[in-house]
């Protein structure tokens, strides 16, 4: 089933501690285009300025990503995000942010981003994903992101969303500010009360976990000795996990499913890591993804053997 | 195969956002006796004062823990813990220390305790660590925790004794201090590289990940809505993954055999943090355990079922 997906296009100036990038390819809809690209056809919405050129765009059709409705802002620039990571990866300083043609930003979808039977709402402001939403009412599955400010800011707004979405998928530490229920589990369970069937807390190098009316599962991020860049990694883990569902229209949306999704979500996500931006995930291939989901599945499994306990 | 431990026996005084108590018993042998008596007999070294009665030993005797090597110290005080706990249960911040007969302890182990096929060496200063390490030469299977405090102050008798552990259970956050490498798998590798055969990292309420020369393998915390004081996890985990290797005599300790071993750890502190000190563990019964760990393989398996990823 196609993807639509509407968020940011931007150029990111990253610094970690293996390196540094001034301006490369970002944003939250490239991202997650490209990881989704591997399991359907991908349209994006979102603005970009005069600063974005056609060897952006090439990045997203080299995957064959439908880049019709990225809308030029003459005169506009694009978006633009400076940030830089502490030693371990797990802090990460904002330095800038430059809304640019995101500032004043009404989605406008064409007819063919309307016709998607799957839509991923990317952190935008909430009633910005709200009016898409509404756009797309026949959509057979719809995932959301937000982030903190929102949650700050545009509360009542993120919550009325939240109501009209089937998968929220948030750090774990913005489930928790945003319900005020400092434990996983009962956050989640307030969130699905609202409206959703699924709720993906995303806990960074710990990986994932799940939480449905059917139960819980969780999956570890995969390990990796050398990571480069976290920048992305969550729209990317978002992706892979909304392309795989996508990927089955015949297959009710239930646990088991998204349990696979979450498996493909954390492959991509570990590719992303291991470059600046969009670097390694351009040049990824499906065989190596199959090849990590097949790991993960090792890296998680054991027997419960069962065993006389003493009293 | 019987099992010895090192390490303190206290009293704690702990606040949590769910209440508190004064004076409850503690200590990470204590811990680690009560849940690895579920798999083997356990026998604790370690000292007491005069304040510490026979109603506290009796916590202990009704879970069959050998108590021969308990040592009180005339005119001597208990060692006592005061701390609190975070609205998320994550952070805590320690009050008071009072090592009263720790300060001075040298462990004397009785005949019995020298013959245990098993040993884990409790978070306690690491040339105390290494002479008790010295008087079981021949241990089949040493397990070792610490602490950031011993990192700052006596990392060279820290690594001394890992040397000659088979496995190091500690913090994720003090592996990567320990070895000065924010990247997990290298801390692991790393330590690895000085001896032991495992290494297993805590991440607290996500889970805890093994590292080995076979390979990789994370579980996540078992899921509760309700968890009302985390003292002791750490310990209890311990006591269940080390208990499970005791009760496996026939079987090489490796990779497999492990990853159920922290299935069994992971089962044992999910209980301990359902009520404050031991009172969970106290009237914890073995089918409980069996069911958590059964709970814990549908709560992370997945299939990787095949699948055609777009080039």
């Amino acid at each position: 089933m196609p993807i639509t997906v509407v968020g940011s296009i931007a150029f990111d100036a990253v610094t970690t501690p293996f390196g540094q990038r001034e301006r490369m390819l970002g944003g939250a809809a490239v991202h997650f285009a490209l990881a989704a690209s591997f399991f359907d056809e991908v349209r994006v919405v979102g603005p970009v300025g005069d600063d974005f050129g056609e060897a952006e765009l090439d990045v997203l059709r080299r995957r064959r990503v439908d880049v019709g409705d990225v809308e030029r802002i003459p005169g506009g620039r694009t978006f633009f995000w400076r940030g830089e990571y502490g030693w371990d990866l797990n802090s990460r300083e904002t330095l800038d942010t430059q809304l640019g043609v995101f500032e004043g930003f009404s989605p406008k979808l064409s007819d063919t981003s309307r016709s998607s039977d799957v839509l991923f709402l990317a952190n935008i402001q909430p009633d910005l994903q709200y009016d898409v939403r509404s756009q797309l009412p026949d959509a057979r599955f719809v995932a959301l992101d937000s982030m903190n400010l929102w949650i700050d800011i545009a509360r009542d707004s993120l919550v009325r969303v939240i109501e009209q979405v089937d998968c929220v998928i948030l750090n774990d530490a913005e489930l928790r500010q945003l319900t005020a229920k400092p434990n996983l589990i009962s956050a989640a369970r307030e969130v699905l009360s609202w409206g959703p069937r699924a709720v993906v807390a995303k806990q960074g190098e710990y990986g994932a976990a799940l939480v449905t009316a059917e139960g819980f599962f969780a999956l570890p991020a995969y390990p990796l000795e050398e990571v480069i860049d976290p920048t992305g990694a969550g729209d990317t883990f978002a992706g892979g996990l909304v392309g795989y569902l996508a990927h089955h229209p015949q297959s009710e949306i239930e646990h088991t499913l998204l349990t696979r999704a979450m498996a493909y979500g954390t492959a991509l996500a570990s590719f992303n890591v291991e470059a600046f931006g969009t670097e390694r995930v351009e040049r990824l291939s499906g065989e190596e993804i199959a090849a990590r989901v097949e790991e993960l599945e090792g890296f998680t499994r054991f027997e419960s053997t069962p065993l006389q306990l003493l009293a």
